[in-house]
C-alpha cells in the first residue's frame, strides 16, 4: 500500500478569501494562470485577486490557456513567469488551466527546457510552488502530480512526477454554479471514470480504492440526477459539492494508480475529433465495464456491491451523458491509430489483458 | 473540507529493505530512535539497520525511549543525534518511540530548547527529517502530526504541529507478529477508538469520517475475532495486515479532529495508575457512545449503519478487551482531577457538549 500527496487541501464556501494568509507563505510576486474568461465567469478569479491583495502579493495575470493546452503555452507562461518575477505560479480553472499551471512552474524555474528535457523529467531545478482553485468538479487536478499536456505532434501526453503536487489547494463548489450543462456532464463523468479505472488499474491498493468507491457512491447519483434534468433546471449549490467532493476523491484515487484504457483511448477523440475529455473518456467506460466483467469478475462483484451500483446503471449513464457523435473510423484509420496503445503503460495497467484486437474492435462498434 | 497529510506512506510485507533507497534522500548519517528491545524482536530493527548499510548511512542507536516517553528522554536524544551529527531520525516502535522520535528530531534541530518553548512550538529550526516505521497496529503515529509526551510534571501533553510529520513512514504487518497478546488488544482498541473518536469530533469532515468509517469495518471484525482466540492462538498475517492498516485509517482520520473525551479522560488513569493508553481510552468508549446516542442520534445511526456494528457491539469489544482493574477513585480524587477537563480542547472537540457531571458520573460509574 502507498499513499503520498502532499497537497494541503482546503475546500468550503468561501474558503479561497478565508485562507487568503497561506498565501503570503509562497513569495511577494505570483503568475496567475487561466484559460479564457471561465476563471472570471466562476467568480474565482476575483476571489484570488481579493485574497492576493489582502496580503500584498503582486500578480500578473497570464489567460492563455487553450482547452488540452499545449506545451508551448506553458512554454510561454513560464517566460511570463520569469519576466514578471513570480515566486509561485497561481492556476485558476478546469483540468486544463490547473494541469498547464504545473508545467508553467517547471518552465518558470527552467528557462529555455525543451519539450524533450520536460517529458523526460530531467529538470535542472525544482518546479516554483503551485497553489490551484478549481472551477470544476472533474479533473482532480488539485490533488494529482498529473499534468496532462498536448505535444508539439499534437498528442496528449501525460506526465507524473511528485515536483508538480500543488502545494496549496483550494476548491469552493460555488464557482462551479455557472458551468453550462455540457461541462457538468463531461467534467462530472470525467470524475467517475477516474474513480472506476483507478479501482480496476493492476496499481490499485485498499487506500486507492477507499477513495475510488467513496467518489462513486458521492458522485454517481447526483450524476444521474443532472443527467436526468431539463435544459431549464440547474443543479443545487449541494449537488455542486457532491461532484466536486467526488472529482477530488477521483484525483486522490488515480495518484497511486493513473488511469486506464478509457482515458488513454479517448484521448484519440479528443486530439482527432475535439470530443470534450470527460466524453471521451465515457466513450469507452462501458468498454472497460465488459473487460472487467469478463475478466475479473470477483473484483467486479466487489467493486459493485461497495458501491451501491451494477454495470447496466453505469453504462446506462456514460451513454446518456455522451452527445451523439457524427464520427465515423474507417478500418484503415483504426489500423493506424492502433501502434500507439500497444506497449502502453496506461493500457497494460488494466486489470487482465487488453488486446490490440479489443481496442479495434470497441472502435469499430463505437464508430 | 480540510487534508493535509505529506507523509509518503509505504506498507506492506519488507517493504523497508525493498524501499532502502528512499532513505539516501534525508542524508548520511542518522540517529535511531527505539524502546528497550521490542524493535529488536519484531525485526524492523534489522531491516532498518540493513537498508541503512545498504545506503551507506551510518547510524547511532538511542533505545531509551520508555512507555509514555518523557520530555527529559526526547531532550536526551535531541542530545545524541546533535553529538552523532545526525541529519534524519529513524524512529522505530509503536506509539512511544514514534512519537519520540519527532520530538527527538524537534531537540536535534534545536539543542538546548527549554520544555516550555517545546510546548509553545516557537521552535527557532525546523525539526530534522523524521522517517517513521511502525512496529505495532495502534498509534497511527506514522502518518499524523501528532506526538503526546509526559512532561516533567508527569502529565500527559500532546502537541499537533505539522512540521513532526513524518517524511516516509514505512509499516510492515510481520513486525507486528511478535505482539504479545495484551499489547495486541491495547493497541487494536487505541486504533478504533481513534477511529471513533474522530467520527464525534466536531472537527470531523467527509474525508476524516471516510477514513474513520474504513478503519472501523476493517478493524473491528479482526479484533473482535483476536479477542475471542484462545491464550494458545495467535492472530494471521492477514488478520495483523488488517490491524495495521486499520490503525493507519485511524491516523489518518485524528490528523485534522484529534481525539474527544476518552483518550484525555483515560490520560489519567495512565498517567496515576499505570495502565496502557489503548485500555485507558476504551474504559471511556462505552461512554462516548451512549454520549453520542442522547445528544447526536442522527450521526450515531449514521456511523453505526456505515461501519455495520451498534453501540451494543462496540460496547460489549470494550468491555471483553479492557483488563479488570483493581482501582478505586474516591470522590476526593475525582473532585481534584475534575478542574484538568475543564475548558480542554479535546473534550470541548466532542459533539455535543461535555459537563463536568458528566465526567465525574463516568468516573464513580467505572471506578
Amino acid at each position: 500500500m502507498q499513499f503520498y500527496m502532499p497537497t494541503e487541501l482546503i475546500t468550503g464556501e468561501h474558503c479561497v478569501v478565508e485562507n487568503a494568509a497561506k498565501l503570503a507563505r509562497y513569495g511577494k510576486r505570483c503568475l496567475i494562470v487561466t484559460g479564457g474568461s471561465a476563471a472570471a465567469r466562476s467568480g474565482a478569479l476575483q476571489d484570488a485577486e481579493e485574497a492576493l491583495r489582502s496580503q500584498g502579493i503582486s500578480f500578473t495575470h497570464y489567460a492563455g490557456i487553450e482547452p488540452n493546452p499545449t506545451l508551448a503555452s506553458c512554454q510561454e507562461g513560464g517566460r511570463l513567469a520569469q519576466e514578471a518575477g513570480a515566486e509561485f505560479v497561481l492556476g485558476i480553472g478546469g483540468g486544463s488551466p490547473l494541469d498547464a499551471a504545473k508545467a508553467v512552474s517547471v518552465f518558470a524555474a527552467n528557462p529555455g527546457m525543451t519539450e524533450e528535457i520536460f517529458y523526460s523529467a530531467k529538470w535542472d531545478h525544482a518546479p516554483l510552488p503551485i497553489v490551484l482553485i478549481g472551477t470544476t468538479a472533474g479533473t482532480g487536478s488539485e490533488v494529482t502530480s498529473v499534468s496532462v499536456l498536448t505535444d508539439s505532434a499534437g498528442k496528449k501526453h501525460s506526465i507524473h512526477d511528485r515536483r508538480v503536487y500543488a502545494a496549496l489547494a483550494m476548491g469552493d463548489a460555488r464557482y462551479t454554479m455557472t458551468l453550462p450543462r455540457a461541462a457538468t456532464l463531461s467534467t462530472g463523468i470525467d470524475a467517475i471514470c477516474h474513480c472506476i479505472e483507478s479501482y480496476f488499474s493492476k496499481k490499485a491498493d485498499p487506500f486507492s480504492r477507499l477513495f475510488s468507491v467513496q467518489g462513486v457512491r458521492l458522485g454517481l447519483p447526483v450524476l444521474r440526477q443532472v443527467a436526468e434534468m431539463g435544459a431549464e433546471e440547474q443543479p443545487t449549490l449541494q449537488q455542486r459539492e457532491a461532484l466536486y467532493q467526488a472529482s477530488i476523491l477521483g484525483g486522490m484515487a488515480i495518484n497511486p494508480t493513473g488511469t486506464v484504457f478509457p482515458h488513454n483511448v479517448g484521448y484519440y477523440l479528443t486530439e482527432h475529433y475535439g470530443i470534450p475529455h470527460g466524453f471521451a473518456s465515457a466513450t469507452f467506460l462501458p468498454e472497460l465495464l465488459k473487460h472487467v466483467r469478463q475478466q475479473a469478475p470477483e473484483l467486479c462483484e466487489r467493486f459493485y456491491k461497495a458501491c451501491g451500483t451494477g454495470e447496466e446503471e453505469l453504462t446506462a449513464l456514460a451513454k446518456r451523458v455522451v452527445p451523439v457523435r457524427g464520427i465515423r473510423l474507417s478500418e484503415d484509420e483504426i489500423r493506424a491509430a492502433l501502434p500507439r496503445w500497444e506497449n502502453n503503460g496506461t493500457v497494460r495497467n488494466t486489470v487482465g489483458t487488453v488486446t490490440m484486437e479489443e481496442i479495434a474492435d470497441m472502435l469499430r462498434k463505437e464508430f
